[in-house]
Formats: structure tokens, sequence, C-alpha cells
């Protein structure tokens, strides 16, 4: 009984970190876009945390946890959750469901997670997507395609059966949102004055650097509940050796993106350090409970690494990430998950295999759902906004009201 | 022993949540305000939340909680607290205080919460209060009116007795603020070009919105703690539960009121979907843990339609709140305390009519007393900066500072 | 078992914490210095997080901590941290470790401080600190400097033989961070116009106070896990009284500095108060856990004080601090290490004494340690920007980025 209270207390300490990431993603996105935009990406972020924990309560829990989707159309849990009669004071039905927390703590955790998924997306595609579709799109992401994924691993599915290792999301959480960016950018087009003419491309500053920074150090803050969190308990050696190895990647990671970043480029960029960061803490969270500290580090700096060249590589093809949510999400999450073949308790060529298979398979079925939701939003509602609107600011059109109503602007693109 | 030690772990995390809402309010109120009162709406909540604590701690505590207020006029733990021989190191009395969780962490967590009531004011009254009569407001309010309408359910008095509930202070600590908000405008008089001489009422935006928005973010966070922790203790259901059902109505709080004034508006305000989240945040709070999960819902919906129609008719009734407070503070905690009778493990007509009998009585106590408070010290002290020292703004005149010494202006209203 | 449990979580929590404190210090120094150079100090802050850990990880856990430390030039733990074979999984080494919490949450918590040190340098030294040479700086003083001292207490020293007391670190982490900073800005002089010919001081005013004060409540956020997770266990009396007098000396530094300023210079001065509120949590921080709350709330009444007539001295000395760190971490950290001979249960003249003695060794040390670093950089990196850079800003000429790429500038000193 008393484990089990300080079990619950870690798991709900950790749901109120991951629920922060959200004013992360947040902060992050607006920070790195204009500030006619601003806006917009705020309202975004806010509908994502909103929308995604009623879906889940309606629908995704259920639908990603076994008991529920095993058992067919209707989940059982379903009545349960939002039953009128719902035993919530009934404390042995509660702590009977997990032997560690209660039934409440496991949905407000998940449902933290689900919400996560949707807001990888919205940097990706900011500056241009139409407010509404990008809010259908997230709904349908967040409540059927991230849980069916989910269900394949941790909701005892064949990914499961077969071994295939995500500790906290590398593949189930980032790269399903990495990929989900990948199609919407591809299928949304650069914004307005992105690539030139003559095919060049030209950066595209962000308004508020030093947003953009808090937002990055508290992503960091929640990937302490993100991980800690997915030990399901408040053991002490896992949950305490997951926090170190994730720390440790987080620091490799910023630190390799910035060196590698200064001798590729000759200054020292704050963004690729910041994004390092944010990469290592994606790679190190298939395993983060299978590494020691020194394979921390080293997965991290690979992370650094793939950051810079992610980067770089997502711009060759004149695809358009205002934020870096390719790079960070989709190829370090592929990265780490792999990385759970190369390093640590678990490492192996049959792991590593089983490993590229689940990247794969995650990577076929979310690419094929999200280009098949935002392709019929394409062709209904449309994606994108008009060029005037694009031009002027999503603010004025979409939300009628300025980031900034007394900031003099000294340029406005 | 060690559940003890857990349920003061979870105390005091939730302490730390709890506190840290006070930059949650400081944000929002600055973001929604104009640039050159920033500094004085900063000063206003770090004064508060310091000389709440120390208020609080000489008087407030004292009169709250029972041993103390029904001993008469020197309260018993007044020499404790502040005398040199505390017992600091005395485990056996500190641990024997609450069977949860010790004397000091108690004194801290509630000293968190009445700093909140004040802060709410601060909010509402911006652009226009003399600085020094609102410290000296706020300090009254504080360390006298607050612990005594506190000590009548809290602290076991006559609302505790005749069954009136209020879990976590719909009415206990965001009505008695809205209350003392609503007062302080009327006395007040609105903003200089709020309204027109035709009668029109003129939007003034706020300079700041992604401080606004992230001040919302930390103040859902801090709700964790301040609901979560009113449990008083870490019991594994009950404190589960309530962060599921305190989420959830933030979630649908904020829904409601996009859709609602997005139909009413024909755009996407921000600070609507903002003010809901918070408007589903405070209803919640009396009876976060009575409710389903679907009563929840249910409750945040009808809030966020609630802050919509509160905030319309505030503007009507030509007063002027620059930040929602009195339609989120005391409009939802109004109806969340009703709440209690409608749905939940209490609902019934006698808890109804319970509920309307503390609404009511709490609401004439605030009403009073913030009058009398307000009025001696507009007729001395006076509550009104001048004209020319309003129009050029309190941060000049106040502070002799500007909150960003760089950034042009666009306009200097 | 359970209470081991339980301890770890919340020195978890608090090494959370701790963390996000690296977060407040970015943005105090950002606001209170010049957007053309907030990227550069967002830079040097991250950087020192990053690094910080690594080399905390690679060489100064080991140099800190008995068992390494005494054990010679290679230490023991070494080849364990970062060995790949680390037993990560193995509960019963990690548990034996220390009665009360693992091995790895020992790391991260003292890693989370270790970088501390080196952040109270970053701010004094900003816009004109050349950054490779700060960053070589920084990580000598984390990796080397740091640890040595920090060992003669925490590790079992010759301090902590004598009677030195230094619970959380005023002086093995403030004042240690705060002679760092003394020199650093005696041997780099002040910026170009801080000084007139006639020797005045102008005053430089910082751009962004908004997001000073945030970082002052997440730091002040911070120190709930600082000095909570310094009494490294969950024991409830002695965490609850920790927290009690630290925000009682935080929110009575505020106000004396708040009060004493405005006494002295006639106006509101936002700054003053919100480094008394530094000032209060640093001089607490020695003795959090031996003193009464008035005891805590005397120390923080004459931390405000030190503040305000400290920070007047630092300017008459000519010596530039744009942040303030000098008269908080140093002034503040002094004070708050000899009121442990003065106020609480070890109170004494020979304790006095002790503490003194303390003060003026590592004092010593720190100087001469951090004046021979600097002095070896500067003779060969070179220490300062050339003055074009300077009045240009470093994010042009170090980072090539503006913070605010869109923001008017009403003044470009």
């Amino acid at each position: 009984m008393e484990l089990l209270t300080t079990n619950n207390v870690w798991m709900m300490v950790c749901t109120v970190l991951v629920f922060f990431m959200h004013l992360g993603f947040s902060l992050l996105e607006v920070g790195l876009t204009r500030q006619k935009n601003a806006i917009n990406i705020l309202f975004k972020n806010v509908f994502i945390i909103c929308a995604g924990l009623l879906t889940y309560a309606i629908l995704g829990f259920n639908l990603m946890y076994p008991g529920s989707f095993l058992a067919g159309i209707i989940p059982d849990h379903f009545f349960d959750l939002f039953g009128l009669n719902a035993p919530i004071t009934d404390g042995a039905l509660d702590l009977a469901y997990n032997n560690g927390y209660t039934y409440w703590t496991d949905f407000l955790f998940q449902g933290m997670f689900a919400a996560t998924a949707a807001t990888i997306v919205s940097g990706a595609v900011a500056e241009r997507i139409k407010l509404g579709s990008f809010m259908l799109f997230s709904i349908i992401y967040i409540a059927i395609i991230y849980p069916i994924i989910g269900s394949w691993k941790w909701g005892g599915g064949f990914l499961d059966e077969i071994g295939f290792y995500d500790f906290a999301g590398s593949s189930l959480v980032h790269s399903v949102g990495g990929w989900g960016a990948l199609i919407a950018i591809y299928l949304l087009g650069a914004r307005l004055g992105k690539f030139g003419k003559d095919g060049r491309s030209h950066a595209i500053p962000g308004h508020n650097i030093p947003l953009a920074t808090a937002g990055v150090f508290i992503l960091w803050l929640g990937w302490f509940g993100f991980n800690g969190g997915s030990v399901l308990s408040a053991d002490p050696s896992l949950t305490s050796i997951t926090l170190v190895t994730t720390c440790l990647a987080a620091a490799s990671g910023g630190l390799a993106a910035f060196l590698v970043s200064t001798i590729a480029y000759k200054n020292y960029d704050l963004t690729m350090f910041l994004n390092g960061i944010l990469g290592g803490l994606v790679a190190i969270t298939a395993g983060a409970d299978l590494m020691s500290p020194l394979e921390a580090v080293l997965i991290g700096l690979i992370a650094g690494g793939v950051i810079v060249f992610g980067v770089s590589l997502i711009d060759k093809l004149k695809l358009d990430d205002p934020v870096g949510a390719v790079a960070v999400h989709l190829a370090c999450g592929i990265w780490g998950t792999l990385a759970v073949g190369i390093f640590g308790t678990l490492a192996g060529l049959d792991q590593f295999l089983t490993q590229l298979t689940g990247v794969g398979i995650i990577g076929a079925f979310s690419c094929i759902s999200a280009y098949i939701i935002l392709s019929v939003i394409k062709s209904t509602m449309g994606l994108r906004m008009e060029e005037k609107e694009e031009t002027e600011g999503l603010d004025t059109h979409e939300h009628g009201m300025n980031a900034y109503a007394e900031f003099g602007t000294a340029q406005n693109r």
C-alpha cells in the first residue's frame, strides 16, 4: 500500500511534467517563427492539449490498451471513464488496475503523451496551414492513428510480441509525429519566400529566440517525466538511471550539434545547439532504461550530428520545416529506436533487425494514414491559407489580433 | 511512518506547484495589459507573494485554523511559528499535527493559497490603481478577510457545520478574490479610453500574448497542486481522480469558450480560449474530488459558456476588467460551487441550497469588507493614479523604468 | 524499501527543480542586459548546463565525493559511471549507496548543483566576454575548482572536520560562483559606456524585465529543490521546515530590499526587489535546516539590506556587474554562512569563527584559482571582445543572428 502510494505520487509528478511540455512546444514554435503568426501557433498548441485530452478520454485510451483494444469495437473502459457511475472513490478497483498506480493516473499520463504526437506536426506546418484543417487533422491523428500504433507495442500487440522495444516512444510518439510532419510539409509546400526562383533556400529567422530557448529548457524538464514516468513505477534504480541517461544524452546531443555546426558554418548557432538537445532527448527515449551513462552519451553525440545533417537535408529536399521538427523527432526518433539494437542490454543483430522492422512498419502506417487524412482534407476544406493571408499573417486573418499590439516592427515580411 | 513521508512529499510537491501559479498570474496579467504598465503589474505580483507569505505567517494561518481562531484573540500557534524556540526538529510534534503531513508543510501550502486571493484582484485593477493603495488593500485582504472566510469552512466554522462543500476553494479562494475585484473595479472606474463618450466599449489589446499564454499553461500546471494538494494526503484514488477531473474541466472549458466565441464573434479568439481554460479550472475546484470524468467535462463546458457571456456582461455594465478576472474567478467560482449541488456524489436539492447559502454569505461578507477597506483607502490615500500618470504609464511614474528599454513602440496609447 | 523509494522520489523531484534553475538564470540574465547580446547570454547558459553535466560525470563527481577524492588520482567511481558494464539495473548496489537514494540520483542532483557555480559568473561577465574564453573558464571551474572546494566540506574533507557548516551551499556554491564573478569583472573591465570620463556611473537598463521577473520566480521555484533536496532524504520534519525557512527568507529579503531602496532612491525599484528575493534565498541556504521561521525572516531582512548596499558598493568600486551577481551570490553568500554562527541551533562564537574561517579559505582559494585561470586565458586567447564587436553586439559577431529579428529598436546602444 505504501509503495503503491509512492509509485502513484511519482507517476502524478511525471504527468505534471509531461503536461508542461506543451508549454515547451508552444514557446519553441512561437520563438522560431514569425511575429505575424504567433497567435496562430499558440492557438494550435492550446487547442491540441485540450482536444487531445478529451479525444483520448473518449476514444484513444480505450483503443490503445488491452481489455479495450482487444475486446472489439466498443472498448471496455469506455463507459467507466465517461459513465456517471464511474467508481471514483472505489480504491480497490483503481488500485488493482496496475499493481503500481491508479487507473486515473494511467489515463492522464498517457493522455499527455498522446497530445504530444500532434504537437510535433504543429511546428512543422506553421505559418501556412489553415487552422480548421490542422485542428481536424490533429484530432484524427491523436484519437485514432496514435493509439492504434501505440497498441501494437504498449497495448501488447504484434510489435510487442516480436520483441520490438521502445521504452518511452522514440518511435511510438516522436517518429509517429515526425512522419506526420514530413507528409504534411510535403503536401503543404514551403512558405512563400522560403525558396527563391533560383531554388536557393532563404533563412526565415525566428522572431523571439529567448522564448524558443525557454521552450527547450521546459521540454528538457518535461522529459524527466516523459522518460522517468515510462518506468511505470517509482523503482529507485530504474527511474534514476533513466533520468541520468536522459540528461546525459540531452547534454551530449546539444554539444555535438553545436560543435558540428560551428565547424560547418563558422559561427556559434544557438538554434542548432537547442535542436541538438532535443535530438539527444528523442534518441535516448527508446532505450533510456537500457543504457549505461557512456552509451547514453554516445547516442546523444550521434543524435547531435544527425540534427545538423538532417536539417541540412530537409532544406536540400526543398521541404520547409520552420522548427526542425522532422530532423528532431523523425530522424532522431529512428536513430534512437535503432540504437536499442546497437547499445545497451538488448544490443544484438536480431534486436537491431526487429527495431528496423518496427521502424519500417510504423513509418509505413504513419505515412499512409497521414497522407490519406491530409489528402482528403486538402481536396475538401483545403490545407493552405491564401497567398494574401499568408503574406499578411495568419494572426490578422484567422484571429483578428496581434501577438504584440504595441511593439514596432523592423521588417514586415 | 512511510505513508506519512509519502503524504508529506506529495504535499510539498503541490506547494511548489501552487507557488508557481504566482508566475502564471504575473505573466497572464502582464501579457493582457499594456507595455507602459508592465513593471507595475510585475511589481504587484512579486509584492503579493512576498507580503502574503509573511502576513500569513504572522496572522493569517493562525486566524484560519482551529486551535487558533477558536482559541480567542491571541492564536495558539503564533509563538510557535515565530518563536526562537520553535520545535523545528521535533518530529514528534510536527508529525502528530495532521496524521498526514507536517505542520510546516501545512503552513506553506496554505500560505501559497492565501496570496492567490489578492493576486486575482491585481489583474482586474491593473493599469490605473495607485501601487501603495493596492499594497495596503492586498495585505489587509490576505491577512484578515481571506482567513476569516476560510475559517468558516476549512477551519471548522459554521459553513462547515451546515454542510457547505468547497473542496479546494471555488468560493473560499476564487470568488473571494473575484468579489474583491468586482468592488475594486466599480470604485476605481474604467481605464481612460476604455469607454467612449457615446458609451461604446473599446478593446485595449494586451501587449504580449505569448507571455499571457505561458501564464495560462503555468496556472494549469499549478492547479495540479492546487486541487491535487487539497486532498491533504497522497491517497492514490482521490489524488488521481482529482487530477483527471481538473484537467478534463480545463480542456472542456477552453474548447467551449473557443466554440461559443467563434460562433458569436466569427474569429478564433485566443484570449477567450485561455480564459475558458481558467474558467473550467476555477469551476471544477469546488468539487474536483466528487465528480466523474463526464461530470467534470459538463462542468467545464458550462464554465466555458459562462466565460464568454460573463466577459460580455462586465463590458455592458461599463466595468473595466482588463484580464477577465471577474468572469473567470467570480462567475465560474459561483458556478463551480453551485455545481456541487447539481453533479457528483453530493448532488441534491438540499446540497444545492446549502451551496447557494454559502455563496451568498461569502459574497456579502467579501463585498462589504472590500467596499469598506477600499472606501477608506480611497478617501485617505486615494485609489487612482492621476490622469497624466495613467496616460503616460505607471512604469514611468511609480518605478522610473521601462519594461522593454530598447523595443520600439508602434503606438503609445 | 518503501521509505527508500520515497526518499528517492523526493530527491528526483528536487533534481528536476534544480535543473530548472538554469532556465531561471538564463531569463534573469537575458532580461537584465541588452537586446544585442541576448543570443550570447542564452548560448552561455545552454552551454553551461550541457558541458557542466558532462564534465561533472567525467571528473567532478568523482573528485568531490569520498571513495573517490580520498582514493587518489584515479577516482573509484570513474569506471562505474562511464563503464559499458555499469550496474544500471543492479538495485542492490545502487540502493546500498546512501541508505536513502540511489547513486544515480546522487550524481544527477549534485551535477545540477555544479553547473550553478559557473552560471553565476555568466551573468556578471555578460555583454563583453569572448564566448570561447568563457566556455573554457567555466569548464575548468565546474570540473575542477568547484568539486575540490566541495570535497572539503561535502566530501568529508578538512572544513567538515573543523565543524564548518554549509547546508546547501551559501559558500560552497554561491560564494564560489560569486568570487569567480568578482575576479572576472575586475579583469574584464566595465562595459563600454558604463562609466563616463568623469567617472560617473550610467545605468544600462535591461531590455526585457518581464523575462527577468519570470527568471526570479523560476529560481525561487528551483530553490525548493536546492534546499529541500539538500536534506538528502524526504524526512518530513527537516524537508518541510527547510522549505518554510527558504520561502520566508526569500519573501523578507525581497521586501527589505524594496523598502530600503524605496527610501534611498524614492521609487519602487523592481530589480532591487527581485535581487532582494535572490539575496534572501542565497543567505538562508547555509542554514536553512537550522533556523526557526523568525530567524529565517531576520536573515532575509538583513540580506535585503546587503543587496541594496552591495549593488551600490560594486558600482562605487567602478566594477560592472550587469545583473548584480556579486551582491546576490557573494555578499549574501558570505552573510548566510556567517549567520549560521549567529542564529539557529548551532549559533555561538566558536561556530561563528569557524564559519569565518571557512569563508576566508574558500574565498582565498576561489579568488586565486579564478585569477590564475582567467589571467592565463587573458594572455593567450584574450578575454574581451573587440570594441567594435562590443558596440555592435555580440549576437551579430559571435552568432550571426538576432534575438528578435522583427522587433523595431528604439535605441541601439
